[in-house]
């Protein structure tokens, strides 16, 4: 295994470029940016030196909407109707899903994410715990929500209260400043108006953050207004989930109102086009209405199942296209607005620094092949990242100042594939047993 | 340099997956496959031999519309009004460009193309005896078309008649059966009645295709039938320019009567989604008509500064996912049509071959890493491909028999991609001398 992987210490990336200047950064043993210049490698006596030359540094990618695990799922059923794909595929098999499934599904979509740049993500799901196992090992930044679902039973509700309940404690326990909770109320359509009540006041209690879906399609709107006579950001609200702790994620059927709200709130709305491409929500996220009105927007891949990777160079490019396409403008979400999103609205949201690079911010750091096809000719470097490069232009990525991966390698990256792989068969052969 | 690359004979693939099954492809010193199965090894006394273990084998990936050289224009200008763009951005760096711009940026274009696993492409642009030497160099296929405008002037069209007419006769006069020449009247816009008409008499005569953009914007269409009474398909028909032999590229705008006559006539429509997005054309091509028609219906990346990749890997995502979301269902364009469009009607398009792997067909063939995170789990091979996969998990690429990547190393990559930078360099600097 490459030597830069396995060191720890202090760390200098040396002559690499950041807008278009060739610079060095150095990173203190804390994981934190010590300086950035030309003199940058005077300020500390580095462990480790990372070679920059014929690299790009950009802040790692923050990847605020996913359900990591199922990564297991990837290409399972797809190009269906929605509420066959759930009724037929999805749930049946998720309902063997075991936390080793869990475990070995969470691991895997770390490798992805560490292999196209991303650092940090917004997670959703069950058996949580074992999730955080996982990012623990795979050394990411994640922050964890319960998937919240009371179908307004009342027995139900106690159960996810517990479930919640128990995460936060098990997360608490793990001290790990990588790995944060939140509480995950799934929807308006999942979820009763107690639930999210009880959702919104644990959360502020605790001090943690909302992680919702919130006006995916536009049923979930029509329903939303005739069973509650509003909206269903009016409705989040009335039950206190929308603070600046919040996540929500798609966000497509948001009316101009609603999107003023969101950014008063304060809220964060995470854009997931290529998931809303495929399920055909018949809608982009209205980005001008909630640019206008000042909210942070970000960026998610949503889980494998309805994308079918995790890959946000790749997210950034469906993003900058899709608003353009579905808005009519070719001058909407430009590639630097695209990269915004994909970093520091990311950080912002998911409280992991500012997401820039910038001394005193976490050295959450990617270097990006200079070389590579897609950044030649390097006329803007942001453009190329955008429209041109997908996730196999990351060469090096620092999370907290360590290198999850240099030169592409991550360690162990054969087994767990294999692992996954495994899981995956297994849980399917399951399935197929008891039905 | 692998040796696998510089070997020259009769080839074996052993132990390849293709649909689920494991099989030998055996390739003669002609370059056909000459067998599939268990037993194809028999068949051949091989020269060299493919480790197929780890792969999934896929007809090559035919690009049925791109300006190749425009690699060289990559993230030059982007996030633009369409006019602007054209007028203030690339016409004025065009109007520098040289014929050993466009041999470097063909040849930067084909080892971008290699490298995703395309094997062929139909190409429209300046300096065409420049792109075939290019294409000749990296050993691809491609269809050579140079761009017709005669902007409704007849000095203008005797011109290009004249260019067209000696692109025709140098390409064949190289007598390279990888190498094809086609008519490439640019558009209803840009090329009067009388030039369409000498274009679809020319290639008649020479028996040779015809390269045109129909239908990219609204615009296009209302001055159409503003100027001339007519939308855009049927003008091009009374000019004679709708053929078996002819690809029209976009097709946005393209009514329901307009696909019928694109299927009566055996045109094949190129759809480009990526660019349609980027230019937020305000419509997908209607490929639900197009289908309904019985049209053949490929796939194009356009040029690189308008898209700005030539992987057709990540287009068939953006295939797949636009139609979805731009005609409002789930079901449309599933993974299995959409590498349909990017192998087999490519092929049919540009007289290839039948773009199958099967016995009698040229051998371009492309092997897939089974073993990436991208194609774990491997449910379904079809989907990996289309949504999860980009062109990064090509591994091995095929044309006409002889390899022209192996293991992702293509042979003078380095060069070619210094030459390209320079080349981009260069024109960027003379433009702005003599501006």
């Amino acid at each position: 295994m490459n030597e830069i992987i396995t060191a720890r210490g202090s760390l200098l990336i040396a002559g690499v470029t950041i807008d278009g200047a060739t610079v060095d950064i150095a990173v203190d043993e804390k994981g934190t940016i010590a300086a950035i210049g030309k003199d940058a490698k005077k300020t500390i006596d580095a462990d480790i030196v990372i070679d920059g030359s014929d690299r790009i540094a950009v802040p790692g990618l923050v990847n605020t909407h996913t359900h990591a695990a199922m990564s297991l799922l990837r290409g399972y059923a797809d190009d269906m109707i929605l509420q066959d794909w759930l009724s037929q595929k999805i749930w049946p098999l998720e309902a063997h899903l075991t936390g080793d499934d869990v475990y070995a599904g969470t691991r895997f979509a770390c490798l992805e994410m560490i292999k196209s740049g991303t650092v940090a993500f917004n997670d959703m799901y069950f058996f949580m715990d074992r999730a955080a196992a996982a990012v623990d090992d795979m050394g990411m930044r994640a922050t964890l929500a319960y998937g919240f679902i009371d179908l307004g039973m009342e027995e139900k509700r106690e159960a996810e209260i517990k479930a919640t309940e128990t995460l936060v404690a098990h997360v608490r326990s793990l001290d790990n400043p990588r790995i944060r909770v939140a509480v995950g109320p799934h929807s308006v359509y999942t979820v009763s108006p107690e639930g999210l009540r009880w959702c919104a006041e644990y959360a502020a209690e605790q001090e943690i953050g909302i992680h919702v879906h919130l006006s995916e399609t536009e049923k979930e709107v029509v329903d939303c207004v005739a069973r509650f006579g509003k909206r269903p950001a009016y409705l989040l609200d009335d039950c206190g989930c929308l603070t600046p702790r919040t996540v929500a994620a798609h966000c497509c059927w948001l009316d101009e109102a609603e999107c003023r709200l969101l950014a008063e709130r304060g809220v964060t709305a995470s854009h997931n086009p290529a998931s809303n491409m495929k399920l055909a929500v018949n809608r982009a996220m209205p980005y001008h209405w909630l640019k206008a009105a000042g909210a942070n927007v970000s960026l998610g891949t949503d889980g494998c199942s309805s994308n079918n990777n995790l890959d946000l160079m790749e997210e950034m490019k469906f993003a900058a296209l899709l608003q353009k396409f579905a808005w009519n403008s070719p001058t909407l979400l430009p590639a630097g607005e695209a990269i915004e999103m994909a970093t520091a609205a990311g950080a912002r949201a998911l409280g992991t620094g500012p997401g820039t690079l910038t001394v005193g911010a976490p050295a959450d750091i990617v270097l990006l092949d200079a070389r590579a096809v897609c950044n030649t000719p390097l006329f803007h470097a942001d453009s190329n990242a955008v429209y041109a490069c997908n996730g196999g232009a990351v060469m090096t990525v620092l999370c907290q100042g360590r290198v999850l991966m240099h030169e592409r390698e991550v360690p162990g990256e054969e087994e767990i594939v294999r692992e996954a792989a495994a899981a995956a068969r297994s849980l399917v052969d399951r399935a197929q047993d008891s039905s």
